[in-house]
């Protein structure tokens, strides 16, 4: 009988250097979002296939590992197709089950209700570098707060987690759905292309204002269209250039003003002017009219992290007041905020980041010949410098005792004890 | 677009007052291995299911939940058995894919290495009351190290815990494997019997000294290996009635001396010894020469907790020396002690346990009308309490006030803020 030694395809084990990262980070994680009111909850990693295929997880809904019927013996040769077969499936993410959980106990629970879940999710994605098919996810969610005080309270618990893991200078960009959905009213582009409008422009930082104005007049839009869309960014830094143009909100509101409700780039602007003057971290709140999120059930305001060094975001939210209504019958505002814990853990790895430990750690030697009487007053020993706050090791002796300290002392072990008999 | 509101059969939702105890009781398990040298450490929730139906995993192999595979469509036309249809296996324990992580890191390892696991665990039982199909397991295992450190340091570990828990007066049962077997072969019988004849000597504590002999008998062992057997316990307290017969160490290792070892008896009784010496938590530990364990893999010690007015045990483990060599071809002394988590939670539960905290919990209510200015002022506030330690909770004020107070005060805020406009 023997093993197959590695994981399974794309997921990994995780070895002591990394998992004492990963418990400091998720310690602050709860310090931090506690002290904002955040209550930590906890759904099954299994849910209900008819919950995870519900059209609201986008193309996570492809990529789901679903899990065999159990009970009597499969019938196989009457099965037709695979739900036939299964039963449930390993959560994509956090946010279906969250609903879910809201929907089924709402009542036990205080309104607004701030929920903290860290947990882990999978996917069945093609596995590389850096890419897992399981990993951990770690979300902040307010359900029941129509006002901005929740998107005020994400960005600043969120903010101030990074800041206390010595995240500095990153950049939290920040729009609304509505501010999108203005611009393309203006423009003059249907409704129904809205969508596909927005996830051209999303690619703005990567091929600029000219690569916008192409591929949107490939995929054949009127060109007055596409020239009003683009005269919103007219006049700003960067707009023949690559990268973003740097429109300021006021300026985006007037040009908007006749087609866009002046509540939204009201509460954008406190919300940005709360977080900046609350703040406790090193970073910048900054308005982009060209951030979008790939997900469609957001409503409102939206926000993403940037962090210098970093492609891809490490952390995104936004506002999703439909999703629970549609799921329970039952509308409830909501909004959300969700940190990519494994790019933090990558980030802080490849920083040689180790964590902070004040406790001594004592190494103690028992020589193989001990007496029950002497072993004995090593454990005694031991057992009171634990109580005492220390960490202590007892370990068998080996004969090459040399290598044996020089590798305990790289496990962080400074002082040695030798016990023998006599 | 309706949701499916319950968890799934068999799982269950974790409401926030229950996890704020898992995560209180978490941290005292990691605070009180981690005094003893042990060490995180992280596997995958999917196992291969190569390693999953190895035969080290007893009845736990027919509770599998089993992943489908994933890629090109599948040919259920062409699949004759299930296992044509599946890719790999929600892991039922930490112990196989502790061998598994050991096998392919133990270059990377301390020696010993001492792992500290916790996570989630699955298995298809039947659902009943305070059982479920996803549950948390609590492993710390000690691999390479083959003398009786490893047991005492388990032993003191665990109960080290279970003191901090507050949990007083709980006996820890202790036996060997090896004392088994002398006690089968001092009796008689033969030796592929020795699994049943222990299955039944397990049974003592629930059908006393009679019932064990009775089913013996019933299985139609030789009568007079029975008796042999059965006087084994003769001249013990409570040899006659219910429970447990207690014989002492020393008197069985007396009546075993010619089939058994010398080296079993001393080793169990210096473990007794320096854990009675080194103990900080009020328990008791006990020799049981009725103590089987189910698994069939443990080769030495095992050792299970008992609780007042818990049924079932709280905890068990043991030497398991063989495990790791024939899952690796590379043998490792191998030991280990579970702690049943959910069964501690629920004790703790039960007993209306509610975690302890220092932090100073403060509610702001914001009238709806607030200005940005003012808005910001009070989330300043709430920023400046919460960097000197506080825990404060920012809301928008409902117009039932009184009543928002309550449910706060309900959750812990024992300090109101209001914040008006003027």
């Amino acid at each position: 009988m023997s093993l197959i030694k590695k994981p399974v395809t794309g997921m990994k084990d995780i070895m002591p250097d990394e998992m004492a990262v990963r418990d400091y980070v998720i310690s602050k994680i709860t310090e931090t979002y506690q002290s904002f009111g955040f209550t930590r909850m906890e759904t099954p990693c299994v849910e209900h296939i008819e919950n995870l295929c519900s059209k609201q997880g986008g193309d996570n809904e492809k990529l789901i590992f679903k899990i065999l019927k159990r009970g009597e013996k499969l019938k196989i040769a009457e099965a037709k197709e695979e739900n036939d077969l299964i039963d449930g499936g390993l959560r994509y993410d956090l946010t279906v089950p969250l609903a879910r959980y809201y929907a089924c106990h709402a009542n036990e629970l205080p309104s607004p209700f701030k929920a903290l879940q860290m947990g882990n999710v999978w996917r069945a994605d093609r596995p590389q570098r850096g890419r897992y098919r399981q990993f951990m996810q770690c979300d902040i969610d307010i359900l029941g707060e129509p006002g901005i005080v929740a998107e005020i309270d994400l960005i600043l618990a969120t903010s101030t987690l990074l800041g206390k893991l010595g995240f500095r200078g990153f950049t939290i960009r920040i729009n609304d759905r509505r501010m999108l959905k203005a611009m393309a009213a203006y423009a003059g582009f249907a409704e129904d292309s809205y969508d596909e409008v927005f996830i051209i422009l999303d690619k703005m930082d990567k091929i600029g204002l000219a690569g916008v104005k192409e591929e949107l007049l490939g995929k054949e839009y009127d060109p007055g269209a596409v020239d009003r869309f683009l005269s919103l960014f007219a006049g700003a830094d960067n707009a023949d250039g690559e990268g973003v143009p740097s429109v300021s909100l006021p300026e985006m509101a007037e040009k908007l003003s006749g087609v866009l409700d002046g509540s939204c780039p009201d509460g954008l602007a406190q919300i940005m002017q709360c977080v900046e003057e609350g703040k406790k971290a090193e970073f910048s709140v900054v308005f982009d009219p060209t951030l979008v999120r790939g997900m469609s059930y957001y409503t409102g305001t939206i926000f993403e992290i940037d962090m210098d060094g970093f492609g891809a975001s490490v952390g995104g939210g936004g506002r999703y007041d439909e999703m629970i209504g549609k799921f329970t019958g039952q509308a409830a505002p909501a909004c959300g905020f969700s940190i990519g814990f494994e790019r933090i853990i990558l980030l802080l790895m490849e920083q040689g980041f180790t964590v902070p430990s004040e406790k001594a750690r004592t190494a103690f030697l028992l020589d193989k010949k001990l007496s029950g009487g002497r072993m004995s007053e090593a454990m005694k020993e031991a057992m009171e410098l634990r109580a005492a706050g220390g960490e202590v090791l007892v370990t068998t002796m080996k004969k090459n005792k040399k290598f044996q300290k020089e590798q305990l002392a790289e496990n962080g072990y400074t002082d040695f004890r030798e016990f023998y008999e006599s």
